[in-house]
């Protein structure tokens, strides 16, 4: 009987052979799934296929648990039951999309992953880092993201984007099911994501980059090429693909 | 910022002023939620006014939980991912009703635990002891039940009975969403189950009893009464209170 349940090991398969894994992490109305969208089409016409997640979600099973995870009050959860609930599906997530697609050498990216358990419940809810850090232990065996963009824009600017946004989406379909559970919490609780972010960003430099968030779409996407070209040397891969 | 939400410490009030938490256990047909109903009765009869509840669920949000778990194909998740969400519903199921309710003074009997978990994902699952203890120290820092009645029934006769059961209420209400997913898997689960159920009660004997649940409803209810009422000294204790 083993002690841990162990997956399959991608870290040990050779890393050129298979897809880069690549998150967006920040706060409510930071941007992620505009550039999600905009890097996979940058990666296009280099000549790299990729492919777009989400958490929490990104595969069936765990879109079932997202459900439970984005809407309904505020108070739903306890902390704790929000942090299992997180890395629920995470697993599912993993086991179901993240490794079968970076396996067959494909590029995945994924509008947020861990970090985004670690800013919310870990200094969001006071959690703190060590028992998110022994969750994603058990769930994913080390597994990280090959690069993570944290798109940085101040507290009272974000919330106003995302409530924008949220009041668009209510105005063209009034019976939808918003997703804006997050968005509601008060503003202290958002503004110790933000120095979570940045605090994540200073732990692990080498994976992670922070991205002035506050420009235009372009100007943001211009970043996010640079950071990503440079790490990955793309012109290279790029040219050899094309 | 804590290393880890702790909850409350029941343990830390004086031990009479709170109500008993009696947990029943037992393989899928060994006669839990009948057994659960009369001991709730003769509690009564015994002036001890008590609660009745079950798991996976007993409150509403950890009930939400429970409809991913108890329904649809028999994999529809990983292991893991399944021990995740038997300690998020738990963990809702110990602050909104558990806990409240012991604090009352109230008795609490319900029907399956943690050992259940212990039992279907450290055992029947292959998890391993270890991970379903690491787990369920973060979730309820060490509270355990009172006393833990095992109801032992040999693996095929139990199935049998608990499938019988499911094609009665199929019978009675055909579009009722049933509740079998447990029961469906295969036979060498239901046997690792039981020898789980059974090293449980090994590795804790001064919590646990196993009680021989092949005879009729009046002769293991008698059982468990015995049980109960030489754990708690019962006949003092109504004495008083009649």
């Amino acid at each position: 009987m083993n002690d841990v349940a162990v997956i399959p090991p991608i870290s040990q398969r050779p890393r050129k052979s298979r897809g880069k894994f690549i998150t967006f992490e920040g706060g409510e109305g930071s941007g992620k799934s505009t550039q999600v969208k905009l890097l996979a089409a940058r990666l296009k016409e280099a000549g790299i296929s990729s492919s777009i997640t989400r958490e929490p979600g990104g595969s069936p099973s765990a879109e079932d648990i997202r459900k439970l995870l984005v809407s309904g009050s505020v108070a739903r959860w306890d902390p704790l039951t929000e942090l299992l609930l997180h890395n629920a599906a995470r697993r599912e997530h993993l086991r179901n999309l993240i490794q079968p697609v970076l396996h067959r050498g494909v590029w995945l990216i994924s509008d947020r992953f861990v970090d985004s358990t670690m800013a919310y419940q870990g200094y969001g809810h006071g959690l703190g880092r060590p028992l998110v850090e022994q969750l994603h232990k058990i769930i994913a065996d080390g597994f990280m993201p090959d690069l993570t963009l944290i798109l940085d824009i101040p507290t009272e600017a974000g919330i106003a984007r995302a409530k924008a946004r949220s009041e668009e989406l209510k105005a063209k379909n009034p019976d939808m099911k918003t997703e804006d559970r997050y968005e509601r919490m008060a503003g202290p609780f958002h503004r110790r994501l933000r120095r979570g972010f940045l605090d994540i960003a200073k732990h692990d430099p080498g994976r992670c980059r922070v991205i002035d968030a506050g420009g235009t779409i372009d100007e943001v996407a211009g970043k996010v090429w640079a950071a990503v070209s440079e790490k990955f040397a793309l012109p290279e891969l790029a040219a050899k693909s094309v």
